[in-house]
């Protein structure tokens, strides 16, 4: 499975990678990684091209011993002690953050974890998701990436999207704001309640399914005319982006105290952002509709 | 005690804000704000004018009970339980972020804690600090800023400056970075191994000098000139500066645990920031020099 799950990360990086350079016009930036205590990656960053501000896909394929803290801060097999804090792990992380307002940022990860020599049970698990991030809501945006989602999870008998939706919209919520970083989708941890090759399946088909969650949206809204102000409501909504992704997410704090590269575990950040004091929405603007939604999240699918 | 330091936070806020206010040359916006829990504050936020992006001063009287999180989360008396998780606190925090990269960010904090009714031995202490985060070095104004900080150590018998820079210099690592926040100042915290009067009187004259570590500095910078370039490395240092606050400040993650302010807890970020992948600076530059001081500490004083 290590193998399986390292092939299939590799050849989705490259599949939406080409697909991202037709967009962007430009060539990725490609940097392969090592790291000391075992493993690497390969990070491939957009920036300076017509449509992603900055945009990181990544891979890794890395190995070593958990701290006490880094398997505190994961999900799964925390009965494990030991010889069982050696640990594999595998995925694709993906950030894009587009230039243009009115286009949402996108965020998709898919993981595969294995503690000791993942024979136990809950030894080894899947996890994974997507998220869209808009500044503006387009209804049509937010339904078509949720029902790609929930058909890629009808199509597995380990998944239920549902409760993955939900997942989603709790795991995102930026506590100190009582709101959601953006729309939501699908996140799912500790999946292991199957034969691994059943659950391999359904996190391969997710990944597969991202281009066509995303590349309708992007493709709409990239070249669609905004104002200044918009620009600027945009730079907001980064700055909870940051907010989010350094003090709650898990993924950050677990690669910020394991010795992992900073700048492919830093690539989620958006190139510019904004703290206005005391900021606020007018009634009723479009701005208003986008934070009540992330405030109250609705069935899209 | 409690409302001498209360009384001399406030008079201090007056005090630095019409100082700011002459060099800004703008009113200060001002929020009165109460806590659900117990208390409240006065914030003030300058944005606007001509030499600050985004400057907050801001003082609070609260009180409540301690969750166990915060409790673990802060500095002494931790052998305090039960009723004793009932504090009090009273303090001044402010975050000055020039628009000039040649002017340097500046912070200080200077706090009194009471956990329980602040009798037994260790339900009280004082705490605070000040620290210069500048962009690019000018040894004069860093040598000024610690000089200032050493002498008002030198006043009082409970103060150790080379303990306190040394704090400082430790508090604020960015770990994953390598490299402090900024050029430092002073840090110290649970202190209240004198009469509480003595280590009111050293905190009241740290605070004191505030204005005499900050007013040289930002009068000689706030005119220079600077290059779009210069200006694009003070975003990528307001980048790690928020990277500091979201992920390893105490005060930040207090706050955000409490059911604090928001507002006046995330004052401190800057206006703006910026994240390039892999930014790198060129040997012997400015830039690099600023660097290599952020990762070996020297003695300014």
């Amino acid at each position: 499975m290590r193998q399986k799950m390292s092939d299939m990360v590799h050849r989705i990086q490259d599949e939406i990678c080409d697909a991202l350079k037709q967009i962007d016009g430009v060539e990725f930036r490609q940097d392969e990684w090592t790291r000391e205590e075992g493993g690497g990656g390969r990070s491939r960053v957009f920036s300076g091209g017509k449509v992603f501000e900055k945009a990181g896909v990544n891979v890794s394929v890395v190995h070593g011993t958990l701290s006490p803290q880094a398997a505190k801060s994961m999900g799964g097999g925390h009965e494990l002690r030991g010889a069982d804090l050696d640990f594999f792990a595998t995925g694709i992380s993906l950030v894009l953050h587009p230039l243009n307002p009115m286009a949402p940022t996108v965020h998709a990860n898919y993981r595969y974890f294995e503690r000791g020599e993942g024979l136990k049970p809950g030894s080894w698990w899947f996890g994974g998701g997507a998220d869209l991030t808009p500044c503006y809501l387009f209804e049509e945006d937010a339904i078509h990436f949720h029902r790609v989602h929930k058909e890629a999870c009808e199509r597995h008998e380990v998944a239920d999207y549902d409760k993955f939706k939900k997942w989603c919209d709790d795991y995102f919520l930026i506590k100190h704001r009582e709101e959601r970083r953006g729309l939501g989708g699908i996140f799912f941890d500790d999946i292991n309640d199957a034969p691994r090759d059943e659950c391999f399946e359904f996190v391969k088909d997710c990944a597969e399914s991202f281009l066509e969650s995303y590349l309708p949206i992007i493709n709409r809204r990239k070249d669609l005319e905004f104002s200044d102000g918009q620009k600027q409501w945009q730079q907001i909504r980064r700055g909870r982006y940051v907010e989010f992704n350094l003090v709650y997410d898990r993924g950050t704090t677990f690669g910020l105290t394991t010795n992992g590269r900073i700048e492919s575990i830093l690539m989620s950040l958006p190139l510019t952002s904004r703290w206005e004091y005391c900021h606020e929405v007018d009634d009723g603007s479009e701005e208003d509709r986008l934070v009540q939604l992330l405030r109250n999240p609705v069935d899209w699918a």
